[in-house]
């Protein structure tokens, strides 16, 4: 009998395998797709569905992909040949929302964005905040520690979760974690899980670490500065005189021109570069006043607001960057994370790789952690060999400056190639074996992460 | 030629075998101590000292136990007839302070205290508070997950370590973890170390997330309960009004009995039970106020204070329980951590078990995150068979609420009988097997947390 079969005898209709189906479940955001049509796209909608699945799919030797709303930004859910699709977006559930105790549980296949809209009603948040929330599933967010435009104050994906529900290749359940703030029952294995990118098994349940919504005021400072370099060096300075803004991003005059051309916006100072900066808290006002004047003292021109409507508009630029970059070709969106006072050589870098290349790469940074997002335009849907070459470079200068390939994007299949220069063999060795604890046959997400012929 | 004779021709004098350090290596102040006596304590001095040492053991198939200062409360770090000593307390270097990044690098023998002392000249401070601190070193609170009175508002270890260099079983070294607020590549190995307690390898130095001190005043508030549930329950309300001090910690009659006793103090009101809260930060004289209130429509009678040194003494108060205890005989203190909203709760089971068990269990809490410790005081060096069985009828009843067997004291010796029920037989296997991955010959710490008969 055939994996299909199988699989609708489990699972009748939730077994979908319409050419659209599987065609869509060939690609994320990053632009890139795999080669082939995977078998099927299997909607689970319990813990027994992707249970039975993966039973299925281990007595098959089939492959798994698993996906939440394809958004991801490095290849790491898309499904080609052979392999069974796992989606959980019909997984959405809120389960339980416990303000006392400051947590929640829910479904993996939630969106970020609703799942707030429903803390909201009750006072509460839940921090990671990527670019991408409106559309972005939770389980996603989990699987790729998506970071966002709050870590510098409010952690990373991995200091908001407790726990997770994690079904394993087999078929077999486990409870990682715990409610409780602290635990350390051996080892930490929900942590092992975030950023995992599909490899270790699939996430079925997450309970979250929640935060009360900050009381105050949200006070918004934008900043022109003559040059991309000044900007990072004003971002910088902010941090080292020890001002915690919420938000602090950085667009460089390439990303500014193109958002203000989206928009209609009337056209920016050439060459000029912008900080969009927002205080948040019972000090929100302060230290608006307080980040207002580092930046004068650094060639910035600051502007602050304490109007949150005006707040929400000047972000919106910064948000509209990915539309923006779409419209003018393909997009290779980067994602190279740096210690906060390297930020300045890092644009050196990259300014450095622009004229080695004779390309343009407009870069916006979340200048508050020193994560950088280059984007690579071309044309057509391969990524030509020249713009891999350049983000060779730029990989090897984030490194070499103390810092990282990925900073919330993840490896996938885009830079898989890149891994072991960053761990060293014998921790790329030893990660690729722990997965193998989790996954001994090999079926989950195959080829991603740990697979190094690119 | 025998395991001895190697490690001095590799290390010479840095090779201690008198019997005073081999007897002191076998106990840490659990009150748990290993049986028979180790080989030889090695006194690393250099990250090569300990690849030397580990290169050796591996060849010999000989179980190395790492030590810090020996203040672990599970007796993780107890190392007995056989196995040598691989103590990192000399190797205490602070080796980078990077205000403008927010990290440290420090050498893993620091103690927590003194390296608080060196950051804070430079306004920084490394927020893991456990109550060891001024004797506990970092590398110890890495390896335990070691917790404290601040985890509620400013996190826990895994939150404050970006990355850890680790010597593996064989020798070799690996880096793991990165210098940037953000990172993704690859699995966290970093915050699998985070817990490890010396099960996966050597932990030799350590990229710390640091803050800045907190500016503005500290204020304290302290509330008498007629009794230790009233206040419990006070706490809850403070945590589910939304108000998020530094520290919150409870103590109940007989602890309050038993400090008071100790540092000749009038004797408490007999029954009455006692919150120590401080608020820190811009907003810390609002909150305070607030928390009054709370506490007051709480049957809580308090007492607001916003003089510093009155915060510092009415904090030792609670600072001297270790030593209350260790005063009145000898101390098995446990470490459940339950859900905030089920700190009352647990509170009943152990009046219950009290009860059942005829005994008094004096109890402190950071009843801010829901951490509890029961402390049992018998005579002799001997956990008698009674106090066990009145533990296990604790660690039952807190996983039964929601929590989990240790919050930040780690499993060690004393709690591995317990651990797969906490984890269940599936995760425990699968915890072990990573363990191997790390340690095929199982020489890392043999017999803690992963061996299940006590």
């Amino acid at each position: 009998m055939s994996v299909v079969s199988l699989l609708r005898d489990a699972l009748g209709a939730r077994v979908d395998v319409s050419e659209q189906a599987r065609r869509e479940a060939r690609a994320d955001r990053s632009g890139h797709a795999a080669v082939g049509l995977p078998l099927a796209v299997v909607h689970a909608e319990s813990v027994d569905d992707v249970q039975q699945t993966l039973r299925i799919a281990t007595a098959t030797r089939t492959p798994v992909v698993v996906r939440g709303a394809g958004t991801g930004l490095a290849g790491a859910a898309n499904a080609g040949e052979g392999e069974i699709v796992l989606s959980l977006r019909r997984m959405d559930a809120v389960l339980e929302v416990r303000p006392d105790d400051l947590l929640a549980v829910v479904e993996p296949g939630i969106l970020n964005a609703d799942l707030n809209a429903h803390l909201a009603a009750q006072g509460l948040w839940w921090p990671p905040d990527p670019a991408s929330r409106d559309i972005s599933t939770v389980g996603g967010n989990i699987a790729t520690g998506a970071g966002g435009l709050l870590c510098a104050k409010y952690g990373v994906v991995r200091d908001a979760v407790l726990g997770v529900d994690l079904v394993l290749a087999d078929g077999r359940l486990l409870h990682l974690g715990h409610r409780s703030v602290k635990g350390v029952t051996g080892l930490d294995l929900t942590a092992l899980v975030v950023g995992s990118e599909g490899t270790l098994g699939v996430v079925v349940g997450a309970t979250l670490k929640l935060r009360r919504l900050v009381p105050g005021e949200t006070c918004t400072v934008t900043a022109t500065f003559p040059g991309v370099r000044a900007a990072a060096a004003g971002s910088a300075a902010v941090t080292a005189a020890g001002i915690q803004p919420a938000i602090m991003e950085l667009m460089d005059a390439a990303s500014l021109a193109a958002v203000h051309a989206l928009l209609a916006l009337p056209a920016p100072t050439p060459g000029a570069a912008q900080l969009t900066i927002q205080t948040d808290g019972p000090a929100a006002r302060a230290e608006a006043d307080a980040i207002a004047a580092i930046l004068s003292a650094h060639e910035g021109v600051p502007v602050v607001s304490h109007d949150p409507v005006e707040g929400d508009r000047l972000l919106a630029i910064r948000r509209s960057m990915h539309a923006a970059m779409a419209s003018l070709g393909t997009t290779l969106i980067e994602d190279v994370s740096v210690p906060r006072s390297a930020m300045p050589a890092m644009f050196d870098e990259i300014a450095r790789i622009e004229r080695q290349f004779d390309m343009v790469i407009p870069t916006v940074a979340h200048a508050g952690d020193g994560n950088l997002h280059p984007n690579f335009i071309f044309e057509g849907p391969e990524t030509p060999p020249q713009v891999w070459a350049a983000a060779d470079e730029l990989f090897r200068a984030a490194i070499r400056l103390g810092g990282t390939l990925t900073g919330e994007h993840g490896i996938g299949v885009l830079k898989r190639r890149w891994l072991a220069d960053e761990l060293g063999d014998d921790q790329w060795r030893l990660q690729r074996d722990i997965a193998a604890v989790f996954d001994p046959l090999g079926i989950l997400n195959p080829g991603k992460v740990f697979s190094p012929d690119a």
